[in-house]
């Protein structure tokens, strides 16, 4: 049985086929939407090419016309993305985490759910799905990516993390059960990661069609697609990829985002070594303004993510909106684990998505979660 | 169906009854046993007591009574015993574990088999099969105690620690299968007994009755059994404890024990804070030689448990050999989890089991593994 038969129990006669092209805009749209985090796309990529050469199908379908009670899951990889890319995965390691989940829970997982937009991650959901021959829905746990297992719409939405099954490319499992517990269940994540040094691939977020559709960032995934076509678009033609990375995101999400600086890295301070800091690429940067910003300064703190921007010492971005540094030639965004002295760019502020903003969202991963002694105050206010 | 039925069922019509006063011996002898740590008896035996009182049943049977296919586990606490004390546990949470355990391998668990001597992890392998309604089998893992989950006679032997469940009292659950690794076993579950805060509860080993046989100390509830009622002799009676202990090892397991120094504590130097300590009990003792060891030193390092004595500079015992510090008047054993300055105490070194001195016991839990740069020598020969 395939992803195709599935849908059609469903009665489901549209969805979108996902190939190279389509897998490729949606990363590079999910990569910038991941605030600098998110890990390197070629490896999400790379696992996906695969996936599609070996002939399998990855197909997309609408999450209003998913069953209420079909059970989904979000297959992901949850550590320090700088691990990651000294360490691409095994092919079969996201498969034993669904394997093990369905298991658990004694039933079989029917849909895929990226849990973010990242590089890696947005992939993975693809490829995982084609591999096990199931669709994936078009939503994510964030429209953005987050460093944390519980920072999702779906638990500020009543939704949990567990059971997560965490595994490492040596076939090693674990089991997370913390019930209602997200935050237990990421710290108990991020120590598995860290036991099988640095990186883990997991099966997370088990839940029905009706959560799905009552929790999710609906469309999450076309959303990321209409930008990366954009970008990709600009390239080709030879148009400014920040203009209309910023007209995709009205035309299909109806927020508007802001170009808030321009400058080069000229300072980088990561941390390294305590107990906080290790499964997270963490730190400070400080750009220097170029054409139109010189003589301004910028500086962003980073946990994987982007969290927070000052221009010239004022506040200009919170979590959870989304702060992107991208290319100002190609679009193409300059993330927190890969970054180095010199690299210029333009920062791109772009406002969360409303089911991100909700009163629990804000405690679970606003600007107080992260240890800032601030409100969150929107992006649109501090931009206005 | 209970114990009894079961015994029945595999033909056993011989088996001790376990009452409060055996269950008192036993776990006196594993403390002493446990050589500084396994944890306080008292929380071990209220368990115990608790089960009893409710009218449950405990009885243990003989290891050569076993049929091979059955499928037993172990119950038990993992962490640091110190905060054990300030946390005990509520009665579900082993119960929880062994379920789950059940759960996750498809089976019934069939009886306890306890991992260690120890004043908690005795105890509560007779409560969980009270609880269970399952025989205690005489056996154990280490004949002793050991601060860490891969340090048992069953690994040296062939036998696997995964599937392991942790769980807290919370009900927060964690399945860790790493199949033959059991160093990242122990890894993955200490971490987890830290993210619950410090406390786990643990259903491990699971195995066959074939290979509690090939790979168990056997009759190690027999000898800790025999050392607790020698000590209780010596108490009523008046005897010298130290003097009855060493004659109940030598008729219960044929093995001679040494007085090795008599002296009081002077200095205790405790490790805190650093990731490696956490979810350990660790340091070092000096104490001050008394009677005929007046101007005499022992230094003792340990790790939950005593781990390395040295008197007068000189290695006198090392692990997995047994170390004990024992009250000269009572036989009450001295516990590095609740020592202090002054107390005195007559240091016992006994011989460890055979199963845990093979080749690949000595690699897993001799003085490399801790650390010191030695070869093991049997303390026979540094005490003959």
């Amino acid at each position: 049985m395939g992803a195709r038969d599935i849908l059609a129990d469903w009665g489901v006669r549209e969805f979108r086929v996902i190939d190279r092209a389509a897998i490729q805009e949606i990363t590079l749209g999910a990569s910038i939407l991941a605030t600098g985090g998110g890990g390197d796309p070629e490896i999400g990529l790379l696992w996906t090419y695969k996936v599609l050469d070996e002939g399998k199908e990855i197909v997309m379908v609408d999450p209003a016309d998913i069953p209420d009670e079909i059970q989904v899951a979000s297959p992901a990889c949850l550590g320090a993305a700088l691990v990651l890319t000294e360490k691409p995965p095994a092919s079969e390691v996201i498969n034993l985490a669904m394997r093990k989940l369905e298991r658990y829970l004694g039933r079989p997982i029917q849909a895929t759910i990226p849990i973010e937009c990242g590089g890696v991650n947005s992939p993975v959901a693809y490829a995982a799905a084609g591999e096990l021959g199931v669709p994936v829905i078009d939503v994510d746990g964030m429209n953005r990516a987050f460093p944390e297992l519980q920072m999702t719409s779906w638990v500020t939405h009543g939704v949990h993390a567990s059971p997560t099954v965490s595994v490492d490319d040596r076939g090693n499992v674990t089991v997370i059960d913390t019930g209602e517990d997200d935050l237990l269940a990421e710290n108990l994540a991020r120590r598995a990661a860290m036991a099988y040094g640095g990186i883990s691939w997991i099966a997370t977020y088990p839940m029905t069609g009706r959560d799905v559709k009552g929790s999710s960032i609906l469309y999450s995934q076309s959303i990321a697609w209409a930008v990366g076509k954009a970008v990709m678009r600009a390239r080709r033609e030879h148009l400014d990829p920040i203009e209309e990375l910023l007209k995709s995101l009205l035309r299909e999400r109806g927020v508007e985002g802001f170009r808030a600086f321009k400058g080069k890295i000229v300072d980088i301070r990561r941390e390294f070594g305590s107990e906080t800091t290790k499964g997270f690429t963490l730190g400070k940067v400080i750009m220097e303004g170029i054409d139109e910003y010189r003589g301004h300064t910028a500086e962003l703190d980073f946990q994987n993510e982007w969290l927070n921007l000052r221009v010239d010492g004022e506040v200009r971005c919170l979590p959870p909106d989304l702060i992107a540094i991208l290319d100002s030639e190609t679009g193409e965004p300059i993330r927190t684990d890969i970054m180095k002295y010199g690299y210029r760019g333009t920062i791109v502020l772009i406002p969360a998505h409303e089911r991100m903003r909700t009163e629990r969202g804000i405690e679970l991963f606003g600007p107080r979660h992260f240890g800032y002694e601030l409100d969150y105050v929107p992006v649109e206010e501090l931009n206005g």
